[in-house]
């Protein structure tokens, strides 16, 4: 891919292009942060519009059984199931990513306490794991006395004793696009005694995923990156049967302990009683508009089943990923651009970091400015999502060339671009 | 209010009559469940439109900042304080009202530790609390080692002791409609040197709330409700800005310690410093599209302030549920139903609850499939909501005369009446 034609000639023959018709895209953006907010479908204005008109305004509280409200966080976490590795009863879609892990993670130290193994007190994550996550494990570590151990990713491997309680990962890193090998980690876990817990961000639609292949413990994720679901849509959670199997037998709940976990929530009983399966990890009332958008963006995933699914969605993501890996170092060189996203493609997700020492604010500001949407990740990191659904080998190479016009004029200097936003 | 023509009459001089424009009722429906799903507001539909159309699909990222989706919880909180006698700054809209309750009662089980007096560890709740309030105060008190101890409503009075830690009332009970003295039940609380935390999910746009007035400590409340906010609309929390400083002095957090509640979110620190104020409250990245929904139904509330605002919505109220008791014990009576909500105006919410020994389940289905909406509560509560907002005094005597049909033709004996749904 050496010239503008030649992206458009691999676009012309990628068999994934119809996919892109799915998405209401804006005509003037360039849209590389899929991993931040996914892009509208199509078919999400109608579908909220049914719901909101139709289930809510006509049906009323009806709808409860008649519009199926009531199993959505079932149909629609077995549809996330499918992208994941994951068997049917076994993934929830419901609550925020933060609020799942809570629970996920607070089941682990649970069943970890229940071993009666009172040196196993750690849990183990990655420095620059997203911090949400190492907030509610450091709030999980406070409150049961156990250590929270963050490390580098080539420290990993040294973890591993009979200390570790949880090794908690996120399976592509959010500020390198590094992807860790689950299945290894998950094995080198399970040797030591220790549990694996995978957040799946920036992975649940972007690279294939297997959890039982990989015989992981618990699971989280995110609705509204990879998946479509719209702003601050629901998160997912996956436990592994063996483990639900695990909290039945031991008596073991995870602490929040809503009505929509219970057995027989419209008994009305006055003491909780865990509901059988995955439904256990509900909590309160779902709701039913953001799950209703997150559906249709999870069957914008499943739409390429027929079309050879995550494995067809992966080769393009890596073609997309390499394509402006290459170019980037070729017409970007001499700016002080590194790229820190490993090149080895078993290590890779489906997004670009680049770090600059200092301007790279301002240099996402003027891309963005251009119509080009990649996003900052502070201090210094420039990070760009490829979404094989809908990003097009042209969009790789026209967003190339607009960094290589803000390097090269130097209009990322301009005031108006280091002025912070309250989200950045 | 003696004759259909009676109720018509009044209709016609209700000051608030025009406010029942701002709703999409279906026309052959009466609704008399607004305190399990309120009315879909006209305003809703296009509003929801316009935020996936325009602010996700052509801001996407953007909108964080240009539609200031980042300050909604705060901006509908605030809103949602002005019907509850909050101060602005203090309410925030988020999450389940079930996760709410998690986190604003494991602030105050965590003030009481902090207090020192290790003899102070019981939580007080009603036995017929609403079932998520308990199983989720039954599985704190199980993990911080609490007592929660259930009660009649007239035992709550030989509660007050040194022993008690947290006086956790629903403000108006879901079963019986019975309103708490939230000033009187406060103080006594105060007086013992326990924390009250008060449930107001069928208090908020129902009955004037004064939390501030009461010195409440924290409170919760639901969206879908009287607020109208749609199916599974998020909940909101209320602390008292006393506690709040308590906190922040004690270095106390709340345990769901999401990147929402951390002082600075976009510095991507590794460890969590909670937020100034009632952002600590907040968890994960917030639910856009219901919130925005939840917003609209909230301005729903607010556009009856000119109006005289909750204290002339709660005239309406009692006006619309003791005619409604009146006419069930006139049209209704040797039909073995008995109304359970107290006729003291002081004691009563915005709902009225019968009983009946057998056949509760049948009546409400029967009425159901005659358009007259209320609901079932097990084993034998019929329920029914009476929202200022929208229901007619006519409505009111049109259901009378429903139910005295289904009772005197014995209708609801059908089997088809007897088949039960998922949710009831």
């Amino acid at each position: 891919m050496t010239t503008r034609q030649d992206a458009l000639a691999l676009d012309a023959r990628d068999p994934l292009a119809a996919l892109r018709a799915q998405f209401s895209l804006p005509e003037d953006v360039i849209y590389l942060d899929g991993n931040s907010l996914g892009v509208l479908p199509t078919a999400t204005p109608a579908r909220v519009a049914a719901a909101v008109q139709d289930e809510w305004g006509s049906g009323l509280i009806r709808s409860w059984n008649s519009a199926g409200w009531v199993d959505l966080p079932q149909r629609v976490g077995d549809k996330i199931g499918r992208l994941i590795g994951a068997g049917p009863g076994q993934t929830l879609a419901a609550d925020s990513t933060s609020v799942n892990l809570f629970k996920v993670l607070s089941a682990a130290i649970a069943i970890v306490k229940a071993g009666g193994d009172t040196q196993r007190r750690v849990i183990v994550s990655e420095r620059s794991n997203f911090p949400t996550d190492l907030y509610i494990a450091e709030s999980l570590a406070r409150q049961h006395g156990f250590t929270l151990q963050l490390v580098e990713p080539d420290e990993i491997a040294a973890q591993f004793d009979s200390s570790l309680a949880v090794l908690m990962l996120t399976h592509v890193n959010y500020r390198t696009g590094r992807m860790h090998d689950m299945a290894a980690l998950t094995r080198a876990a399970h040797a030591c005694g220790a549990l694996a817990l995978w957040d799946l961000a920036h992975s649940a639609g972007a690279v294939p995923v297997d959890l039982l292949g990989a015989d992981a413990d618990f699971a989280v994720g995110c609705g509204y990156k990879y998946l479509n679901g719209g702003p601050g849509a629901p998160g997912f959670l996956w436990v592994n049967p063996r483990q639900l199997e695990r909290m039945e037998r031991d008596g073991l709940w995870q602490p929040l302990a809503g009505w929509f976990g219970h057995a027989a929530p419209f008994e009305f009983s006055p003491h909780y009683r865990p509901a059988a399966g995955i439904v256990r990890f509900s909590c309160g009332t779902p709701p039913v508009l953001g799950l209703t958008a997150l559906e249709v963006g999870v069957d914008t995933l499943l739409a390429a089943e027929s079309l050879g699914g995550m494995a067809a969605l992966r080769r393009k993501s890596l073609a997309l990923t390499c394509h402006f890996i290459t170019l980037v170092e070729k017409h970007c060189a001499g700016h002080g651009l590194s790229v820190i996203t490993p090149r080895t493609e078993g290590e890779r997700g489906s997004q670009v970091n680049l770090a600059r020492a200092d301007g790279a604010y301002a240099i996402v500001q003027a891309l963005i400015a251009r119509g080009v949407i990649g996003d900052f990740r502070a201090p210094d990191n420039l990070r760009f999502g490829f979404t094989p659904l809908y990003t097009r080998f042209v969009d790789v190479w026209d967003a190339v060339e607009h960094l290589r016009q803000v390097l090269d004029t130097g209009e990322w200097k301009e005031a108006r671009f280091h002025q912070k936003a309250a989200v950045t």
